[in-house]
Formats: structure tokens, C-alpha cells, sequence
């Protein structure tokens, strides 16, 4: 499996693989072609720059701090109330009616998301932080109202998101873009795997476990709106850029909704494994 | 009045003053110390680059292209339904319940913002395309969790947004996202003007025209949350970063809410003034 990550070393930022328990640091090896992990998605991922992944390591992987993969997407979109399942148990918590006939779609700033490894930050103002498991889609391929039966030709590959929520604020209106954009209060990560290594997208399980314990645990199969119809939306309404982040809705199971609700405190940590991604983890702590 | 634009002339992208009928490209000026006009409000505006105003201009406004001011702000915060008439209209129109509480937020992608003078463009799935006049206001000093107190000193200046909107793709769920980001759907600018030129905000006069009929016409005092209550509100969720962009929310006399709704065509004219700030003034193309 190919893992592009984007990291720090000290005070320089770069991209590379993830070998075994090591990166090897492709933004000094091809900076002046690429300038980050975005641009290289750009350029279609090009074979011989993977073929860095016979070197050996730069470094070790605990000396280096995980970033999100890609810096500054033009989007990052999300999607809500996209698992049956999951709308029933928000449905049964009084918060929604009928299941959506389109995407109920909103956006993310770059900001909320923090790495691999990194403090998921508790927002303080309120103790309603919950988690929220989601497969996500890094484009690769530029397109404008790209059908559905183009729509997977879009993509460079996949990561892991942690939505992270706060439920107050996102009940504050009908718009929930409050909650789900406090700073740091999600994650993505902790690498990008190329589409092309990922078989079959709906037999990915997702899978969150808080303190180990298991709370969501689906596969993309269960997705109300699938990529393709994702891909299609989106794409319907602006172009997709290279290294835009499609977050695809997450699996039931979540905190708020459960008979004894559960949110994430400080000291935490919240574990989200795909199958063949990766499995992205972060202990919480107060902002 | 000064006026900081950023602009295109041939193949160049600078920011300059608007003198007059023509620009003083500061961007040449000061490149090494001020990539964009972004990084200049992050300086503060220094007080020897707005001397440049007295140099004859580079440019006729005739020959530059207006971009967006700042390219690439972190943020651009919108809020919904906050003019107690635009609520009154939109909720006689079977589109909402009570005033909201607190800041109805939502978040715009910068690509679905175009300059002064380029054209709006129809989305073509919808002949709902609707107009939208908004006070935008710029942050200049960063911050976070800012109290209303202290929120003005955190704004380097004012531009105006035509927060264009498609309704029908607003209204597929309950998150209006989707009809607030079709690419290129809304403008900005012409230009900034600093905050310290702009006297009583709630005095400021909002207005549209649509091929010079008077549609929207109301003022900054009639805010339901008002600009330090927005500042306060998004930086609990986040940090303010300069060049972030806060728009404050439509008056009343939008079209879909009308008894006979009005729609933009292409060939329309949208032009929306706000005295002591500037005219925004868009032609709509099909996309």
C-alpha cells in the first residue's frame, strides 16, 4: 500500500512516503517539479516519483508530526445524514425529518482539521464533542459537472477523516456549519492511499473506537448518496481542484444520539481505522 | 475614500489604490515586503504604502481586470436571515420558523466569488439565480475567541458582496450550502475601504439595482446580529485570520420571496451600492 503524507520535520514542511516504521522525504527529492502533496496529486501521482519508495527512510517516523495531507484545498466539502442507519438514530433524537432526496451538503475551513496524531482540541465553550467517522475522497483529476459514470476517474485517493462535532452549536440554527468548524476539532490523515490500490470502495468498514472501545462500525456500502453521486453534486456547483477533500457522511454509532449520550474529554483518544487507508488516531485535549 | 483593490493587468495579478479613473499598482511598489493585499492588511496598512496615493497611477481603470481583493481568505463567513425584514419575506414565503437566535452561519468557497465588473455567471441548472447586497467586513488583526468589546479593532475594512444565490438547489435540504457556492455565482469588492474612513456602520445605506431598478434598500442598523456579535460568534468557533471575510447577511426585497418572483438572466445588470464604500456592479453570463 502507497501512503503520501504531508509532514513537519523541525521547522521545514514537505510530503513523502510512509514506509514500514519511516517517510522518505519526497519534497526534497522532487521540490522543484512539486511544490507539495497537492501539486503532485496534480500531476497525476507520477510513477516515478512512487519509485522513491525503494530508498531508504529519511526519517523515523516519531521524529516527524503528521499534517493534514493536503494544506489548502479550495474545498472541503461534507456531507450530513449520508448512512441510513445514522439517520435513524438522529431521526429518533428529534433532529430530522425525512431522509434527504439530494446531498445535505456543507463545508469545513481548513482550519478545524489537525493531523494524525495531533490534538483533536475540546472547544471548552461546550461539552457536546463528538466523534465522527468518515471516508474520505482527495480529487486528482480537475472536472466540471462531471457525470457519475466519470465521477471515479476523479479521484487521486482516499483518506480518513475525524468530522469532529459539536452538537450544541451545530443546533444552534438550521445550519450546522457552527458546530463543525471549531478550530482543530477534527482530523484528517494520516495519509493519502492511491484510488487505484483501493478495491472495492463499498466493502471498506469504518470503524471508530474511543478509549478501544468500538462505537461506529459500517461499511461505505451503507452510504445513502454514493461517491459517484457526490462526485456528480459537487461538481454540479463548482469545479473539483486538485486536492479538494470529499468527506462522505458518517456511519451511525455517533455520541449524541446514543440513550446515554457519550462526548469526548479531554484525555481521550479516538481511533478511526478503514481497512486498506489506514487508521487515523488522536488524543483529545482542552483548547 | 481610499481604495485598496487587487487587480490583473495582462498576465500580472498586483493589488494597488483606485485613484480617480485610474490604479497605482502598489504591488510593484512593495512586492518584497507585501506579496498580496492580504499580507499588506496583515501589516496593518501601513500608513507609507497608502502614500503612494499621491503618485500618478500606473494604469486606467479601463485596462485592469478587479479580482476579489483578498485571493484566498481563510474563511468567508456568511450569515442567513439576518435583516428582520429579509426574515419576514423569507418566512412568508414558507422557508422558515422564528428569527434566529444566533448567527444563522454558513461559509462560501472562494470560487464562488468573481470581481467588480466580470460577470456573474447563471448557473444554467436553475433559473433561480437571485441576488444578494451584503456589507462585507475584512478582518485585519488575527484573534480568537474575541469578545464584542474588542471585535471592531479587528477589522481593517469594508467591500461589499453579491451574495448570489440559487434557490431551488438552496432549498434540497435543509443546509442552504449547496445554492450559496456555484462557481462564480456571487461577486466581490470593487475595492476595501480601512475601517477608520468609514464613519457610523449602521448609518451605511445598502442597496441594489437590477438593470436600474431600485430591488433592495435598507440599512446596517437593521441587522438582527450586529458586526461585533458575527466577530464575537465565529471567533469562539475559530481564529480570525487577516483578509478573512464576514458577510453580515441580505436586506429585504430579495427576488424568490417577492409576490411575482424575479430571477437574473443573462444580459441583467446587478449593481449594488453602498455609500461611502463603493458600487459593485456585475453583468450575469450563462455559465
Amino acid at each position: 500500500m502507497t501512503k503520501y503524507c504531508s509532514f513537519k520535520i523541525g521547522d521545514r514542511t514537505s510530503y513523502g512516503l510512509v514506509v514500514g516504521d519511516g517517510v522518505i522525504d519526497l519534497g526534497k527529492r522532487f521540490y522543484a517539479q512539486y511544490a507539495d502533496l497537492k501539486a503532485l496529486i496534480a500531476a497525476g501521482l507520477p510513477e516515478r516519483v512512487a519509485e522513491a519508495a525503494s530508498d531508504a527512510p529519511d526519517y523515523a517516523l516519531a521524529d516527524i508530526t503528521f499534517l493534514p495531507p493536503i494544506a489548502d484545498p479550495v474545498h472541503i466539502w461534507c456531507l450530513a445524514l449520508n448512512y441510513v442507519e445514522h439517520h435513524s438514530e438522529v431521526q429518533s433524537a428529534g433532529r430530522v425529518q425525512e431522509l434527504p432526496k439530494q446531498p445535505a451538503l456543507f463545508a469545513r475551513a481548513r482550519d478545524s482539521l489537525t493531523g494524525h496524531g495531533q490534538p483533536l482540541l475540546h472547544p471548552g465553550v461546550s461539552e457536546q464533542f463528538d466523534f465522527e467517522a468518515e471516508l474520505v475522497v482527495v480529487i486528482g483529476k480537475p472536472g466540471y459537472r462531471v457525470s457519475q459514470a466519470d465521477a471515479m476517474s476523479h479521484i487521486a485517493g482516499y483518506t480518513i477523516m475525524n468530522e469532529g462535532s459539536v452538537r450544541d452549536w451545530q443546533f444552534h440554527t438550521r445550519q450546522i456549519t457552527p458546530g463543525k468548524n471549531f478550530y482543530r476539532s477534527g482530523s484528517i490523515g494520516p495519509w493519502i492511499v492511491p484510488a487505484s490500490e483501493v478495491g472495492d470502495v463499498d466493502a471498506l468498514r469504518i470503524q471508530t473506537r474511543l478509549n478501544g472501545e468500538l462505537m461506529q462500525d459500517d461499511v461505505a456500502a451503507s452510504m445513502v448518496h454514493k461517491i459517484p453521486r457526490f462526485i456528480e453534486y459537487v461538481s454540479t456547483i463548482a469545479p473539483l481542484h486538485p486536492g479538494d477533500i470529499l468527506a462522505t457522511g458518517t456511519p451511525s454509532g455517533v455520541g449524541f444520539s446514543r440513550k446515554s449520550p457519550v462526548f469526548m474529554k479531554p484525555g481521550d483518544v479516538c481511533e478511526i481505522t478503514i481497512d486498506g487507508v489506514g487508521v487515523l488516531s488522536n488524543r483529545v485535549e482542552r483548547d
